[in-house]
């Protein structure tokens, strides 16, 4: 699956991190932090997410997280992600990694494993094929796994949001989107790193970036 | 390549006939002949289109249809083209095929072959890919491909419509297209028929109810 491929491609000058877990598990506030870190160590720090990231992606965005929870099959979901996805890669992500910038993003393809190939019930195999097809080797170096039990993290997932497609599809769903990212960690040791997001925001913080300092000590020296 | 699959689903009650062809070819005026034809016989018709069709594929057409020529990459635009497709697929085909309709679609499959694959430059083998998960059996009975130069073809198209943006790619890409569907034809004769589009418009429309006639001599009978 998606989770054993190599992680990233050797040829880049920049480092393509992504953030991964369930609705609610913090992921935004932990990019925030991060970013501020290396912003601080003089990197040059490209922040997105997904679905959108570039200004065709935001617009596939739109059909995908607004309208009924059941508007699209998961075949079809998984087509405009990966169409979302390809555009992202082509305007924004590459590019940055070319001129040498830390890429992180909100999201990357592990999500439409997890919520389209496993809890969706697509299966790996459909996931894995639009995966070759759309990123092959240009995916992340680095991928931080915010984990929490889906009831907990779903009491976090601000209840004002208009996006709530994906929360709506309830605890069960979510609670098979939290193992899909676990068994994708499982899979690709290498690349994933799995951290306990019900530890103080803080702590969390500290371990997200010593898992980063870990793999890319040079990002911290300014 | 996707020309040369099985015609259709033996297993289907309803007939699936698509049209193709470049640009300015005639399809939508055959298409209304063809339906009024078998109307007549009283068949339940179903008339529809790609991209679109679908309540879902119309909001993706208007990302492939509006905006910049180069809006998207070949690669974006084919994963867009098979949302939307699949979409019509699950929303509008397969259940008036179900019910015994005779589906006629102004487009299909075999555009995203001559358009992207061909003419974009993406490559038959990534198309194939596509059409495997999104389509796979569920493809039409029969194809009626409308044939013309391009310079001619394109001289009909309407200049006063909004969606120009595969008219806007010029005289050398269209012409790429009509040899993409050519091609399609030669390596799938059971299921292609190709039609000269310059001759007057009842003697197209003859020959293609010639076509349907042929292959389908039951639903002529009232």
């Amino acid at each position: 699956m998606t989770g054993a491929r190599p992680s990233g491609s050797s040829a880049r000058k920049g480092v393509f991190i992504s953030f991964e877990g369930g609705d609610g598990v913090g992921k935004s506030t932990q990019i925030e932090k991060l970013a501020s870190v290396l912003c601080a160590a003089g990197r040059d720090v490209v922040v997105t997410r997904e679905p959108g990231g570039s200004t065709g992606a935001e617009a596939i965005r739109t059909l995908l997280v607004t309208g009924d929870k059941d508007r699209w099959s998961p075949e079809t979901e998984a087509l405009l992600m990966f169409a979302a996805r390809r555009d992202h890669l082509e305007k924004t992500i590459l590019p940055a990694l070319e001129r040498g910038a830390v890429v992180i993003t909100d999201r990357f393809a592990d999500s439409s494993m997890a919520y389209q190939g496993h809890a969706g019930g697509l299966g790996a195999q459909a996931v894995d094929a639009l995966y070759d097809f759309v990123v092959g080797d240009n995916g992340p170096d680095l991928t931080i796994i915010l984990d929490a039990p889906a009831k907990q993290a779903l009491a976090r997932a601000s209840s004002d949001r208009a996006e709530t497609r994906f929360e709506e599809k309830g605890g069960a769903f979510q609670e098979r989107v939290r193992q899909a990212f676990l068994d994708i960690a499982k899979e690709a040791p290498a690349r994933c790193v799995v951290i306990d997001s019900r530890a103080p925001v803080d702590d969390v913080a500290a371990q997200v970036e010593s898992a980063v300092r870990g793999r890319f000590p040079d990002l911290f020296q300014g």
